[in-house]
């Protein structure tokens, strides 16, 4: 979290950005959020990002509406208060406050928004250029895992057990033994040539690096397949990587401590990693 | 909210209570709470209600432990300084804060710990008596529910959702069919002078009214039975209610509209609710 941070129309130092306890982010965990990539200064795909964050708000019968020009505004300013040159810009929209902890938000009619800076550190770097060890966690998270809610204490306990255990993250599976996605990123694998990820269809987040992958590896004459995989073909692939907005495309080398091929990053991995880069130099100029 | 609220080793007014933007529990829903029963202004099962909160921590590996005396000291100071006659103490406790948002809560040390009084108001008295309407929800909440998080977005929504269709309340079923609880309180049915209530074996929260509740029906001479209960018995059911802190005993008189019976609190309720306030009475001198 970078000094200076937006609370509801001001910007404040982050030591001094305070909400109230009635926050029904606070007390329900009645909130949303969405991060937004910054290389060189620029927003990468902000309308998808704002996009997706209207979208929760009204899958969840949000009342409040945020105006785009007000939201792309706040994002910037955050840049260049901050000075970021290649990070990121996190937005979290709760409910607001409402004057009893009452579990009908009926009568709630605000909103309480937030946004912060973060710049990309050398370790970020690093483990995106040395990739990194995933373990296998039951995926025990609420349904509606298609809305980037910030209901995210299930992701936290399974990132800490997987540090303490000496891995850089978890992949979660759900019931019927097929992956969801990271604890924050969607999950691929490659087997022959072909590219697979689950489908964005209601039971994981449709992330915008997940869409642009997609795309740069099809024009690299990749095949995609969009559907859920399972343990078996983790522990049988070629390749494997994690896609987000924090650390864009990271090479993942091992499952559970069994490495994947011979332990290094794999090359269509490094390939799509390169060409991804160049897309979003490209594609930067947009905001 | 009754005005004073305590945070963090102060009492303040509710408006002026805030808590930092860094806070787990607003960033990752990373918080726990419990609610104690006030009677005449006495505290009641107040240990249990620190166990199941200090238990709640511990599984979600918190390192901050807290001290009982200090606990018990800032509730009976609630009640005092609000005046508190009949209602609850609400207290919550989040991971408290870390200075980069990260899903990985191995350096996280503190805790933010809050609480706050509430006063029964005519309209939860009016609903205890005249009894609740309820309806079916799916249970797509996280599969860590033995434990009271402030992860209550589903619940939220569902309630929210049964307020706008005009009832009281919902009842969730899981995948097998069976009820799990409601969104705030535990879920019984009465067959032929068998109490049904869920075993609260990981799936549902053992909630201190509920376990009241099957000490008294017993001393009554009734049978409890302690499993799951599917929608069919619901819709052939005697008799109906809920429990919770809040409300104590709460007779269902409908569930999706379909009367329970003639539609009116059912006498073996009834007796129980009346026999509960007794006991309630006799063990509140225990604080």
């Amino acid at each position: 979290m970078l000094a200076i941070v937006y609370l509801n129309g001001a910007y404040k130092n982050k030591n001094e950005a305070t909400i109230s306890v009635s926050d029904r982010g606070f007390l329900f965990g009645d909130s949303v959020y969405d991060s937004t990539a910054v290389i060189d200064g620029k927003l990468i795909d902000f309308d998808k990002h704002f996009n997706n964050i209207s979208h929760a708000m009204e899958e969840l019968h949000y009342v409040k509406k945020i105006k785009k020009e007000e939201f792309i505004e706040f994002h910037r300013q955050l840049i260049k208060k901050n000075k970021i040159v290649n990070g990121l810009v996190y937005c979290q929209v709760s409910r607001g406050t409402q004057e009893f902890r009452d579990f009908n938000f009926t009568k709630a009619d605000g909103a309480t928004v937030f946004a912060f800076g973060y710049e990309q550190t050398k370790s970020d770097q690093k483990e995106i250029a040395d990739g990194i060890k995933i373990c296998i966690k039951d995926d025990l998270r609420w349904k509606m895992t298609s809305l980037k809610t910030n209901q995210l204490l299930y992701q936290t306990l399974a990132r800490s057990e997987s540090a303490t255990m000496g891995y850089d993250d978890a992949w979660m599976i759900d019931e019927q033994g097929c992956i969801t996605e990271g604890t924050s990123s969607n999950a691929w694998i490659i087997i022959k040539n072909t590219l697979i990820t689950r489908d964005a269809s209601g039971s994981i987040y449709n992330g915008s690096t997940k869409q642009n992958i997609e795309k740069i590896a099809v024009n690299l004459g990749l095949k995609v397949e969009s559907r859920p995989f399972t343990l078996d073909e983790i522990f049988q692939c070629d390749e494997a990587f994690s896609t987000s907005i924090k650390h864009l495309l990271t090479p993942v080398i091992s499952f559970n401590g069994v490495d994947v091929k011979n332990g290094r990053p794999g090359k269509i991995t490094s390939k799509l990693r390169e060409e991804y880069k160049n897309y979003l130099v490209k594609y930067k100029s947009d905001r």
